[in-house]
């Protein structure tokens, strides 16, 4: 076999969910290798975002609290999302912030923990976790008087081994390198160690498949707008496992959480279950964005579901790992993404120790978008980080991302003036 | 003068702010008396979401966070709400919910008061203010050790005798019964009782005069839906009067309110001011719509700003009190709502011991819509509850609204078995 165009063209006429590309409207000459940070639109979203605007709001105003089943929306898109993570019915809700539903779990893991077992105070996570998770733990730690402590992926095991560990908060697939955990054995492992384990699947869900109940995961939070597709700052979601929903307030005791919002009583009964993990009122016309997303990826359901996607993802990103490698060789990229399937998630990351920068800004100025990622100049490379969404990106795609790649090392072009101005905002 | 339809249609012949309800798209037969609730759609919305959505989302994708400045939104439209509540610029963001801007700046004046007053640990506030305030209040306190004390509002006065007291949180106009606080001699009640005082504008921002700044407050907290126009849950806003905004880190500690956020260092650094205060990734379709509705706000300036507003919807609320009064008399209405304008916000209440929400139904079903609150067959009385936003409302209306409340009682209508079965949600 040639890794050659053809060769990539004869794949995406094999490709079962190729027809999944059609649910969406992509720029033209755009290749698309951000969807891990924001995913594209679905063709569904204009028209539904416009009902809610128009309709819902602008026609039947106030009555939409009970015809367009807005106070449900978020218990309604939650549920659709836990079937994409291995959630039971009414355990999962799409709302708030990643950060803001972190803090609800990490405070509820840590009452659960601080009474079952009162001299654990210690959080366990990785120093290359997405900062803003590490930002809420610490802040936490800070106001409890508890200790965050951050190790390495490998010193993991090692660090179970304290007895003060209470918590363990892992992010499933890493935001920089793309390297996944398997989220059975870790699980199960901090379980055996005495802890509780909370998932953040910022980078999972709608990309890998995910089990929670299978995996007896404690509690997960997880981002709407990276490959679910929910648009620009989406709500996010919360899961929480049934033994543990019920077993203490969370602190955002808002008036969505309470067992009867509209009885207006001045005390707080926290309703059972997961309701208890809403707080306040929803923004509506994302949240309606959001649910186009999600039904994206709930659409490969009838195509073989995520076992279907993760397939078509892992090809996706073997041939981009193979093109680079045979066709970039000698221009100073290494990988930093796990070779082993079973450790990498649906994105490639490249470090390269000059130019990382720049080479991201040429691609994008050629229609490849992909993103770049500082190093600490300490533990972490500069990358180049290109995420794989199988539901839009096909093969050919893939041929011509690395070309461009190719041809903006070989020319020096990254090397412009203009490639190396830094935005405010990556 | 004669009471009647002329008079009204004169006054809205004179209206010097009659032209700012051409910016709203209003349904055909309907007198909207609910914009307390949810604010009705400003003609604007549709096109600004729809290139959200289609243009910054579809199009530019990922880009926009630069090119269409998605990073700064929260900081953009919260100085524009500044500009509505005494504020100054930067000290004002609008992000997340009211809620959870609530358990921010009740945790950060928690923070301060234990650091200067060790010995105070009680938050006061009123019974009826709006459930969500003092469930967020109620959970804080319960972590804390801190207590929640709650009194009706004329006893205010001997509650802050208590040498206790470190924190009043109060709602500025009252979401039952319209009585709004006279700000300026609250807080230095509060400050001479040695407390720190925390706003609720929910009910006040866009609707009546508020300063912020010459009132001396310390912490204030708002609604982006109801009179600000910013459609269904849409986000709300926060603001720290300078002297506190770098005085201790808020709990929900997210990467948005870090100093360098895409430095994705492992350690949090609060921003300096008002910048700290937000959290995570904001809903940006939701974020473009309020940002509508709040320029829809302040096109009142260059017509009187909110003094104009304020006149004219002291006039609404006058005009509706004297018609219900008038022509509903005998019907066992009793106003709730204060008469003295110093204490009445931009709503009426009126209270009825039977079929308050059937009257309610019966007015909806005719096109007259305000909402029903339940009372608690205690302090509170059954209410039937109409907002007046003077941007789109006029005389014409109340006086219609009044006849059809007429007619709703002179004729029993509201006796109807239709109107007498409960919606799940208000």
């Amino acid at each position: 076999m040639n890794l050659d165009l053809d060769h990539c063209r004869a794949l995406d006429a094999q490709d079962p969910l190729r027809s999944l590309r059609d649910q969406f409207d992509i720029p033209a000459d755009t290749i698309y290798l951000d969807g891990n940070s924001l995913g594209v639109m679905p063709r569904s979203a204009p028209a539904r975002v416009a009902e809610v605007v128009t309709q819902e709001w602008g026609r039947d105003l106030i009555r939409s609290w009970n015809t367009a089943g807005w106070f449900e929306m978020p218990r309604k898109v939650g549920d659709q999302i836990a079937q994409l993570i291995g959630a039971a019915p009414g355990t999962t809700v799409a709302t708030d912030s990643t950060s803001i539903n972190l803090f609800k779990v990490l405070s509820a893991a840590l009452n659960i923990s601080a009474r079952r077992s009162p001299g654990r105070w210690r959080i366990l996570s990785e120093r290359s976790n997405f900062p803003t998770d590490l930002y809420i733990a610490e802040a936490l730690c800070k106001d409890k008087g508890w200790e965050l402590v951050l190790v390495e992926p490998e010193e993991i095991p090692q660090a179970l081994q304290d007895e003060k560990l209470a918590i363990v908060m892992l992010t499933h697939v890493n935001y920089r390198t793309g390297a996944m955990h398997d989220m059975t054995s870790v699980t199960k492992a901090v379980h055996d160690a005495g802890a509780l384990m909370v998932w953040d699947l910022a980078h999972s869900a709608g990309a890998v498949p995910v089990d929670l109940t299978g995996a007896d995961a404690d509690f997960a939070v997880g981002c709407g707008y990276k490959y679910l597709n929910g648009g620009p700052g989406a709500p996010a979601f919360v899961w929480v496992h049934p033994r543990h929903a019920d077993q203490c307030w969370q602190p955002l005791a808002g008036w969505w959480g309470h067992e009867r919002p509209f009885a207006f009583t001045p005390d707080y009964q926290p309703a059972g279950g997961i309701v208890r993990y809403q707080c306040g009122t929803q923004p509506m016309i994302s949240l309606a964005a959001l649910e186009c997303g999600v039904q994206t990826v709930l659409a490969v359901g009838p195509l073989g579901g995520m076992a279907a996607l993760r397939a078509k993802s892992l090809a996706l990103t073997d041939l981009f790992i193979q093109l680079v490698e045979a066709r970039c060789a000698g221009q100073g990229l290494s990988l930093v993404t796990p070779r082993e399937h079973a450790q990498r998630g649906s994105q490639v990351c490249l470090a390269r120790a000059e130019g990382a920068y720049a080479i991201v800004q040429a691609l994008i100025a050629r229609g490849v978008i992909g993103d770049y990622r500082a190093g600490d100049g300490q533990h972490h490379a500069d990358i180049l980080r290109f995420g794989f969404t199988p539901l839009y990106l096909g093969f050919e795609d893939v041929w011509h991302a690395v070309e461009h790649l190719r041809q903006v090392l070989a020319s020096g072009e990254w090397q412009r003036p203009e490639f190396n101005q830094q935005h405010a905002v990556t």
